[in-house]
């Protein structure tokens, strides 16, 4: 039976949304939770849940990280063997063997620089790329990396390509995805430095590489796989979440002021436009992976709600059982041979 | 009387949308127009539309430039001075004194080649940047450079700043602008190298520096003006108006294959649809201005259409009454003595 760590101390709402998306999970998917954080706060709300004999115990964590932990304190406490945060204990345990996942809905930053820290990184990957679905024209896209690296070079850009390629396989079932570079055209030469020299890198790679794309092509669901720097990615992420954000709030809003026939209107289609919102909703898809470190780790959004922390496990269980982890290791290694 | 020069070649539907935005912009707003383009095609158009008096003339252009025009082949047509096609001769149109401003709905990167080469650059200004309008949920922000240059210094950056800033407050009405730096996150000390050595700069350039923003704070209309490098300015461009287009065809759809209720309900929100969609609209702003050369040019989607040529003409003609030229001279030179 998988085991995975569910951070208790991770959404804002934090442990209701994480302790009840743990227990449906648990539910659910039929895989053992460890609970990790503060035993006193996640208690009560387990209880009353009635978990029965559902396989979930609870790991005492007396800290937990923040949005305030960042820069060099926040290294330090990564660093240090005898950390008490939730994050340090819960990415131990997926370190010493003892489960295979980690998921928080925590502080990204703070949960990217624990786990780098702790587990290192897979060999031959130098750093590791945080790779969210974005909801596209025809389906979904994996992304990365959207912001554990602003600088990139060429190198790392292959890499997150090969580890992207495998997660969009493995984890999302694409058979032979294409990977995309992220440009400002799609045209070979076009892109800026770091892109001009990435493109030759990704078109010698063996991996089904579609080219340059811009952002419209990335929307538009042209490849399965997009690679770009921590620095774009985010921006990109960013402002993708936000002009989704503003339009579906000015469509609401020009619905409740409109006149009577707009109200009632906007009853009538209220359902259709709640699938919308659905599919454009990273809690659909549950959390990020962080991929490149050495043991499986899942990010979500901190405003995630107990679906979102189940679905999250939903698709760390779906990385084990795929063993994605083996399987980047092993396509790492054979990249380097090259 | 403001002279503007309409390039009747630019839409991809030229020169109806071309010749029919003048006539009705010459009709509105009390402006001269100079159609540049190949006078056997505008001729018969522009006779359809009963021009009566306007004044509005053509200047015949035998050849043009397409989406084929790129790489050294377009900056040879660029420099050449004698070179034949409607945006070389309507730029020129500018610099001789002839007309104050040039609009054109073709090729973006053909449009700022031409214009960069033709026309140079203000004095203290290395890069031009191509300089759209953002709708956010407070209304709107002026974003540069979305294009023109992929790899940027932070004295580029800080360029683009003062532009920016100078076409928000004279062109757009906004007092005492707020500048951001698009960042991958809000504190001082995050971004790429390039953002963490623009900051300093900004802070210290008597401009109204909001700080970092992220994608978010952009759409959200924290700023006025947000500051990029044109490789991150178009990934952020052409993924909003994707995601804007993929929601909007989303909501389309699910609403033509809903059952009766649905239909129905769309039926009575499409007219407050109708001013989302316009709100998303490129077309209202019209174009674009080329911020840094030396005379105003303005850009606009291939795809425009009469009304946002019509609008395009307006906004060049606002930034001509509002000497936006000799203003950002003025605060460039400036800025150098400091």
């Amino acid at each position: 039976m998988t085991r995975i760590v569910v951070d208790a101390m991770g959404s804002d709402d934090f442990p209701i949304p994480d302790v009840l998306g743990a227990v449906m999970a648990a539910r659910e998917y039929g895989v053992e939770i460890i609970l990790v954080g503060d035993e006193s706060k996640i208690g009560p709300v387990l209880a009353a849940q009635n978990p029965g004999t559902l396989p979930i115990r609870v790991v005492h964590a007396p800290e937990m990280l923040t949005m305030e932990d960042k820069g060099m304190a926040l290294v330090l406490k990564a660093r240090r063997p005898n950390s008490k945060n939730s994050m340090a204990i819960g990415i131990d345990l997926v370190k010493n063997g003892q489960a295979e996942a980690f998921v928080t809905a925590g502080n990204t930053g703070a949960a990217s620089v624990t786990a780098y820290f702790r587990l290192g990184t897979i060999p031959g990957v130098d750093r590791p790329g945080l790779t969210p679905v974005f909801p596209t024209a025809s389906g979904s896209c994996v992304v990365l990396d959207v912001g554990a690296n602003p600088d990139c070079k060429p190198e790392n850009l292959l890499q997150f390509a090969i580890m992207g390629s495998i997660y969009a396989e493995k984890v999302r079932g694409v058979t032979n995805p294409k990977i995309g570079l992220l440009s400002n055209g799609e045209e070979a030469g076009k892109g800026n430095e770091l892109i001009k020299h990435t493109y030759p890198l990704l078109k010698d790679s063996g991996l089904n590489f579609y080219g340059n794309i811009e952002g419209k092509e990335l929307i538009g669901g042209k490849v399965d796989v997009a690679v770009t720097d921590g620095f774009t990615g985010n921006v990109l992420l960013k402002s993708s979440e936000a002009v989704a954000k503003l339009l579906m709030d000015k469509i609401k809003e020009a619905i409740q002021t409109g006149g009577l026939r707009t109200k009632l209107g906007g009853l009538l289609v209220k359902p259709a436009l709640k699938g919308i919102k659905k599919m454009m909703d990273p809690a659909e898809e549950g959390a990020a992976p962080l991929l490149g470190v050495n043991g499986l780790v899942f990010i979500g959004h901190g405003r995630s709600d107990a679906n979102a922390i189940k679905n999250a496990v939903r698709v760390a269980n779906n990385a084990v059982k795929a063993n994605v982890l083996e399987s980047i290791r092993t396509a790492i290694e054979q990249s380097l041979k090259k």
